[in-house]
């Protein structure tokens, strides 16, 4: 295996970024104590983000013309990154110039992107307040409004309901100024929906303005160096120029225009171009899994335990299948999902910056970063565990990081939006080509409309699929059989549950009960496109590398990953006569010779990865 | 479904403890600040420690004629109780008076009980130090030696390698006095394996004895009120008495004499002894699970989010199929493990006070304290994640009370013997009736030499059941169905264990390869036991309800859990024939039942846990 081939490939299109961040960042690495308190752990964290923006990478996403890059990607692989070195930075960085930064550039006009440049030097540090304690997942739901009273010229924010607090938001408890708040606009001719507007929220001291009401959300699991907290507006008044207007604007006079007539297509048009907020945490979902990763396979390849007969010394962890049974196929699994999130970079920075206008390509892309987002946080969760329990008594002390890459992580599954409620939309957004005319995050409703024509087709190219797969020899080491049962999975779930709504609808049943009572199949739907997409993902990477011999390892890297989601979920593949007992038993051997296969070439895996080892400084580690 | 009945079952033979502790520890709860540093964390769990023993539950698992009630279950009991107020104070109190304390009576004799008084007050503060940074799994490998000095009288205590360090060790960077040493004893006529010796590691001013070396292991993920720390010993002497003798005794000559012949017989009869603390990290882990569950049941059914249609407000969360999914049958499964529990303290009881000397009831109280141990532990750490995510971001904070819990839990399925290690001797230990023979934890050779005898025995056990279970009505609302199956598969997957290793056997394979093959196998038939052993005792418990329609309502909880373990496994149970197609895709559709028809009855089953109110304070549940 050629160990710069590797690099390279994982490194990817933006690899100068991952080597300016892992540059700026080591030395010192930003280790916080972990038995600061929350104000040192925060304070620490900020000033980190300072050296970020004089460092010049907290440019890159934003308008050449404001004093950005207009490199969308780097700007996401930057954040990413950043989640090896301290996941509070991370997602620091993340509110500042992804979520903050992000809706002033992409819903604000010219006069608002005024302020991007005190935007990345961190001079304007800022908020994103849209979720509230009452309504997370349902953001269209929003309480908190904001009134435009023409006498005065101006926006009344205003928290009408104890439920209408803004909360969780970061930067909001120690150092936001300024904040982005989601609420529903209102004129004298009516409610317009969820709008963005510009509130500030401390003056030039750092004293909360006049009607609003910080408090702290205190100590978290994790990431402890972000500042979350409430905001409670009681009848704010701001400028009228402070609604973040490209997609709906109020004149003078009161007068509400937009290019988005649909209200709800507008609210998601607005959310869809937020979208990278979403693909940087499951880059950084991922890239937290690395790190975890790296250290337990180094660690179960220098710890021994037992003797066994013939062997001078006791065997190391890694030696044990049940030890490589926990960390390798977890390990393809990072694999594949980081050359997906390369892909997913890729396209969300072509979309971006291309200047397209295709609905499609971009109703696909968010449908695809709901579907990575939830995926790979989910796995993070998974793996973070497992390789914190791999370590033993060591991974549970501070000392040897797991704990911290534990509880930092750990909130990806339901922030930016809650795992379940994504694959749901990704669900959704297969069925129907005609989003436009249903969009509505209160989805339960959504895929109810799906017209006949798409069904049909659906059912048809599956029926014909399913017979490829059904009758394919039944071998492990076959990318296309793999390919097959993964592509068919997807299909056949897609069409028996268009099939299940089309009937309900024919036979007129209550909408809720039927859709909810799909629930599980919509989410396993959902997940079987995504695993699909993963694997055409894999397959990518590898014709892209030019080195013969670590195209092959790498090709039994793929097949893990893929046999071991196959294995997983066997009993599908059963219930629908897809694969046979012997079949079935085969896989499962297969995962075992995989992981035996793979086993000598861990180390070479994770050092593929490219973590910088004063980011890895586990005591464990240390010689 | 009558809640008294609910309560007086799950309370069971021990409720007075239990009420005991609610009652001692709610005003107020003992809630340490979140924020507080681990100095002032570990102050406040002493300070705690303290008031359990004022109040008198630290004596009830001592001998009567040393101030203790003779009461093991109930010690049991009072040890997992703590865990629903406050995990950190569960393990200090499990370090003092289940490890350090219950070895002192259960190794040492009369000279060394008479500690036990200030054992129980906490006037002597001790230490448990077996595992080793080498060693932690492999305990018969401990490093540190205690030689014996005929010149002097003295035992000589000594760490000859940065490995033989003592680690992790409870008690040791604050406030023991005293330690448990487990060392490798040595006399002038040769060495006698691992040995246990008191050893004092502070003096009355608090200051490390001379020759003691002790480090702090600083924070970890979670327990932070507890003190870990790590021993070196140079050279240091304590008498001759020091030695815990009643399983091997030093003569003031140095000559050796031990009731217990084989040293790893004697080894594992030392630790058989000790069985109580996994017993009692099993019932920890349930307790918290159903504070978890508690919490995110009480939310799921307050939290509202998204309209349906013919609704006037959202629907609450509990209402969604998906939430379902995610609660309930982890509920179910929370309910058979409690019942479980019940059933294996009360084994250890009788075994522990009945004064039997019936080594296959101590082998299979072993057996069960392990299996048990490593399933309920993993459980926990699965259903606390899933009830943090099922609170969104309100399950990340710490107000919510499930990032502590999380924390907190997580080291159960590492500590007291790592889950992976124990599922494996649960195998080894059905596999053979000769484990005596064979007592060596170092296991892998373990099953190796199992009799021809016991093999056809199972394997003939299992063909007949196997029909049974196979032409066996596909009805999942037939408990019996349910029970065959699980018994069935674990019959087939030991007995093909079996076979596998006596052809291996004959066939002269090495034996480490074989075994190593086999690991997958060996967990999997452990855990089919467990699972197996856990319906049996949800059976035995509903039994005992007295009311009739309360034992119904369980019947349905008992078969949410049954079903839910066939439908994560039916991949294999397809493999083997014993489920087809259909029935499958039943067992599917009964789970969604299963948790729509207990959706109504969550809230009633979670308050059977009797968590005082106090204990579960979490801030989104206030009114």
């Amino acid at each position: 295996m050629d160990h710069d081939a590797v690099r390279t490939l994982l490194d990817g299109r933006w690899a100068p970024v991952r080597e300016r961040v892992r540059k700026l960042l080591v030395d010192p690495a930003p280790r916080p104590d972990p038995d600061w308190d929350t104000e040192r752990q925060r304070a620490h964290t900020t000033e980190l983000a300072r050296e970020l923006a004089a460092g010049g990478l907290s440019a890159l996403g934003f308008d050449a013309e404001h004093g950005g890059h207009d490199d969308i990607g780097g700007s996401v692989t930057f954040i990413q990154t950043l989640a090896q070195a301290d996941l509070s930075l991370m997602v620091k960085a993340g509110v500042q110039w992804g979520l903050f930064g992000g809706a002033v550039q992409a819903l604000g006009t010219e006069s608002h992107r005024r302020l991007l440049p005190d935007v990345i030097s961190l001079a304007l540090p800022g908020c994103f307040a849209m979720t509230e304690t009452g309504h997370g997942s349902n953001v269209a739901a929003v309480e908190t409004t904001a009134t435009y009273d023409p006498t005065t010229g101006e926006f009344v924010v205003h928290s009408p309901t104890p439920t209408a607090r803004k909360d969780y938001i970061g930067n909001a408890a120690r150092d936001g100024r300024m904040a982005v708040v989601f609420a529903q606009l209102i004129t004298p001719n009516g409610r317009h929906g969820v709008h963005a507007l510009l509130v500030p929220i401390r003056d030039e001291q750092g004293q909360p303005c006049p009607g609003v009401t910080i408090t702290d959300c205190g100590r978290k699991a994790g990431l402890n160096g972000v500042d979350n907290g409430r905001l409670v507006f009681d009848q704010v008044r701001v400028p009228r120029a402070a609604l973040l207007d490209r997609y709906g604007r109020v004149a003078e006079d009161g007068t509400y225009t937009s290019p988005i007539e649909n209200e709800n297509h507008r609210f998601f048009t607005m959310l869809g171009t937020l979208v990278r907020g979403r693909v940087a945490v499951a880059g950084a979902a991922g890239a937290a899994t690395e790190s975890a990763l790296t250290i337990a396979v180094r660690y179960a390849e220098r710890r021994r335990q037992f003797d066994a007969p013939g062997r001078d010394d006791e065997v190391p962890l890694l030696d044990y299948l049940a030890h490589q049974r926990k960390l390798l196929p977890a390990l393809a699994t990072t694999y594949a999902l980081h050359f997906a999130q390369e892909r997913l970079v890729g396209r969300l920075h072509d979309v971006q910056t291309g200047g397209t206008t295709d609905e499609t390509a971009q109703r696909e892309l968010e449908g695809l970063a709901a579907g990575m987002k939830a995926v790979t946080t989910w796995r993070a969760t998974h793996t973070i565990q497992v390789c914190r329990e791999a370590c033993g008594g060591a991974g549970y002390l501070a000392e040897n990081l797991l704990p911290q890459l534990k509880a930092d992580t750990d909130v990806f599954t339901t922030f930016e939006g809650d795992n379940t409620v994504l694959l749901q939309l990704v669900a959704k957004g297969l069925l129907t080509e005609y989003r436009d005319h249903l969009g509505d995050l209160n989805g339960l409703q959504l895929a109810w409309y799906v017209t006949g024509q798409v069904l049909d087709g659906l059912v048809e190219r599956t029926a014909a699929r399913r017979i490829a797969a059904r009758f394919a020899d039944p071998d492990p080491d076959d990318p296309e059989w793999l390919h097959s049962l993964l592509a068919d999975r997807e299909e056949h779930l897609l069409a028996g549950l268009a099939r299940r709504l089309r009937r309900a609808r024919d036979e007129d049943a209550d909408p809720f009960e039927v859709l909810n009572g799909c629930q599980d199949h919509l989410l396993a739907a959902a997940r079987a496109h995504v695993h699909r997409w993963v694997l055409d993902s894999f397959d990518q990477a590898l014709e892209r590398c030019p080195d013969q011999p670590t195209r092959e390892l790498l090709g039994r890297v793929r097949a893990l990953y893929a046999l071991s989601l196959v294995e997983a979920d066997r009993g599908w593949f059963h219930e629908h006569d897809r694969i046979s007992s012997s079949q079935s038993k085969a896989v499962i051997r297969a995962v075992n010779d995989l992981c035996r296969e793979l086993r000598p070439h861990a180390g070479a895996l994770v050092d593929g990865f490219g973590i910088p080892d004063p980011w890895l400084d586990a005591a464990m580690l240390s010689p």
